[in-house]
């Protein structure tokens, strides 16, 4: 057994059976020791950008993580933008770089690099292996490290001489953390916060945003008539009808300072404050209401859910059950296709439990507002603000969740910049309907210009927000990659695809002419 | 003026008047400024790795710095690979990069990272302005750093307020650093030695490859006996008809062991002792031969040039001239289209003064020995080993000469790292000719899988090295992003197409079925 066999097989004692991929000659080793791992499924991605978003989707989805497999610093420094989407998202993740063999190193060969220098401002776990001897027990480590809560991006960076030599045997599974329990005081300080009368809310994120733990909040909600918030971005969210319902937090800082005016009390459990996404001149970036009162119920390493729990539990049986989201389906559009009518046909013709991989950007308001009363689902954001996650998010969550269909609505601007994830769409046939609102524009940039105080912008300047010349072809895009793409400049003939992709399995585009 | 003003005129006061970008919020001043000098060209890319890979071949073949303009951290981090080979290029470059304004820094907002981290690995220079007033003198700085001889990038980080606050004035050019001389001792002792009688090749690196200092080292060759030698990835070199013949030291370990044997004494001129590119089980990775002498004419910071001149100055007249290159054009072929036969059409049908933007990978070793007796040109090839740069050096090489034609060979692989560069093409009307390799594999690994000692690779392995599932199209890849494309089957068509390309002005794509 050499190193890289003791590395996948560790991989797989530690329950990581992904691996997405862009490999080179020094992680040869590595791909040759496949083999001796059936249950480690491995997907290659055409560019290392897709790779660690698609790692970031996996472990959003499965609760768990996929390894990355990528080629000396570079290989890493493509991947880095979307680890810092995963970062921001607390996306458990082994993120496996090759290098050179330990005693290359002194060479400076021209592929060489600061791995670490690379991967520190998105790990929060590096660690090179020196031997293949420690290869195995190294890997256990990182999987541990990846898992301890909240989840992050564990970085190992394997030597080709760590995979080639001799090694003795895969290690077992190291002791999961897991998140603490929130501290006691903390809960019984919240219950007394809840029962004193001011207007309340609690910022949600983590694990008390689905399953037992939203539940949980739930029953808050019902016994102290607090409000639930959640980021704009909260990495997972359960949504639509039967779930219970929390507002999100709005975009802009001035936004967000109508929302939570005349609030007393934030309560944050596993959150932050919110504060502004940019800063803009003359504008504060801090958004809670002066005087309002911070406090935590309990800290992102914490359990939130157990949190809720103990916190329902303190605050007495409510009068009334927990609110519920009734299922309103809006009417089906005609005429015009408008961000409006693509949410209207989503909301009416995606099937219940779909996952939404959602890059929607400046068109996706609607889409959020329709969709919150549609079927359940899971709502998977840009969590870092780094554009061209969607696509490779679409294909983490399709490979964690092969039963439940994917839909990703995405920006044309961030969709062009991770475009060769199609090819791995097509390539392990995921069940993916991708929507690409070709607005043919940076829109967002024309509505920022204006708020960072630029009056009259010129068309030299303006060309730079502008992706009209050339226009992108992304019907002639998927198909170039491997994907069946249609286009739709009407609600009807959108409806019409879209009906037909919910209905078929495998990857599909649909570029909406909006 | 403010502060995004005062940078903008202080970079074309200093000679910068080319920028590559995908501005963000942060960026917006920076955009609204370019109003303010209208000789600033501004060109927009759809991702990052373009931005950075087209200031690569722009700085290599201008001989001066572009700047870039790219998005926070982020935004970086996916410029980072081509920065990585521009590093490995010593090619200047003026890297801007946006940031939150000074005070939103603290509120640790999603897009925020640690810029100065994701920089310092590619970066010769890093720098952070703290106020709109120093703006203009940390942008003549930065000029003035990539400038310093062998060339390099400068890394200046530009908070959101720093730009939109009241600055000043612009700054004048600080003093050009420009190449130290070359030590007259080490030329007094280069000159001994090769009087010495024994077996010597010169390394030449950096200006020794072009112009002046290519003739003066022909000079030194004529008088000495001395072989000519550069790098495999030397990073701009003149080749052709009429040129003083450097031969390229190999790529594999034992191929420059055997190219070397016999080596008495090697003469570094702005080089370093060849090595292996990677390692390999067994192999070493030190590849001068044993007991052979180096010594260095002059260091990289030094000028090659003038070293070489003062050197075959003390050589004194040679008995002939130097050697020449003649020209020898291989006839046309015919039949199946090859790596070899697609070598002989460029050979034949390339115009004289073409730039070679040169990522053919494992296609191109026919095309190197073909075109070095082709018509006189520029090669540009992958300088650092993170494959993606060729088409966006092509944008870059394209822009600083506008009246040559540019012709990129690039394989499949690789371009499909940063294909959105062909959207550039269209946008700026470049006159480059792409012809993609489309072998449908990373077939460099196939190699090195058996190299690195991997016997029976399996299906599963040898997967990951496989294009053809599906294939790429990437005649429908460049129609979807603006660019005229064919397909070539044969010797015939591949001529037919690329004839045709030679006599047009404009972008084109040739896949060629090999």
């Amino acid at each position: 057994m050499n190193g890289a066999q003791s590395l996948i097989q560790t991989l797989v004692n530690c329950d990581v059976d992904v691996c997405f991929g862009n490999p080179g000659t020094s992680e040869m080793h590595f791909v040759a020791a496949l083999d001796s791992a059936p249950t480690m499924r491995s997907v290659l991605c055409l560019f290392e950008g897709v790779v660690t978003g698609a790692a970031d989707g996996y472990g959003r989805v499965a609760g768990k993580p996929a390894a990355t497999l990528l080629h000396l610093g570079p290989g890493l420094a493509n991947g880095l933008a979307n680890l810092h989407n995963a970062r921001r998202a607390n996306t458990p993740i082994v993120n496996i770089v090759g290098d050179h063999a330990t005693y290359h190193l002194q060479y400076d060969a021209l592929l060489t690099s600061d791995i670490v220098g690379f991967a520190r401002p998105v790990s929060s776990w590096i660690h090179e292996s020196k031997s293949a001897k420690t290869v195995a027990a190294d890997t256990a480590r990182a999987v541990q490290a990846a898992r301890s809560a909240p989840g992050g991006v564990s970085t190992l960076i394997l030597p080709a001489d760590t995979a080639w030599e001799e090694a003795e045997r895969p290690a077992l599974p190291l002791l999961d953390r897991g998140p603490e329990p929130a501290s006691p005081a903390a809960v019984e300080a919240a219950a007394m916060l809840l029962r004193n009368g001011k207007r309340t809310a609690l910022i949600l994120r983590g694990n008390a945003l689905h399953g037992a733990g939203l539940e949980a909040a739930g029953r808050v909600q019902a016994a102290s008539g607090a409000r639930l918030l959640c980021d704009t971005f909260a990495p997972h969210t359960e949504l639509g009808a039967g779930r219970v319902p929390v507002e999100r937090i709005p975009y802009f800082a001035e936004q967000i300072v109508a929302f939570l005016e005349g609030t007393e009390q934030i309560l944050l459990v596993g959150s932050k404050p919110p504060v502004s996404f940019f800063a803009y001149p003359g504008t504060s970036s801090w958004c809670t209401p002066e005087g309002c009162h911070l406090s935590y119920l309990s800290h992102p390493h914490e359990d939130a859910c157990g949190a809720l729990a103990a916190l329902a539990d303190a605050l007495g049986t409510p009068e009334q059950a927990a609110r519920r989201v009734p299922l309103q389906l809006p009417d089906m559009p005609t005429g015009n296709l408008t961000p409006s009518a693509i949410a209207r046909v989503m909301s009416n013709l995606t099937p219940e439990n779909a996952i939404f991989a959602d890059e929607s950007a400046t068109s996706g308001g609607a889409l959020l507002s329709t969709m919150a009363t549609a079927r359940p689902h899971t709502h998977l954001p840009l969590t870092g603000g780094s554009i061209g996650d969607g696509l490779p998010v679409a294909i983490g969550a399709a490979i964690a969740a092969p039963d439940r269909k994917v839909v990703c609505p995405h920006g044309d601007g961030g969709a062009a910049y991770t475009m060769q994830a199609l090819w791995t769409m097509a390539r392990e046939n995921l069940d993916i309907t991708v929507v690409i609102y070709a607005n043919r524009s940076y829109a967002i940039l024309n509505i920022e210009l204006q708020r960072v105080g630029v009056q009259e912008a010129s068309q030299k300047a303006l060309s730079m927000l502008d992706l009209r010349n050339p226009e992108m072809n992304w019907v002639k895009i998927a198909q170039g990659m491997g994907v069946e793409a249609s286009r739709a400049t009407t609600a009807e003939e959108f409806a019409d695809l879209y009906r037909s992709a919910m209905r078929q399995r495998g990857p599909r585009l649909i570029e909406a002419m909006i």
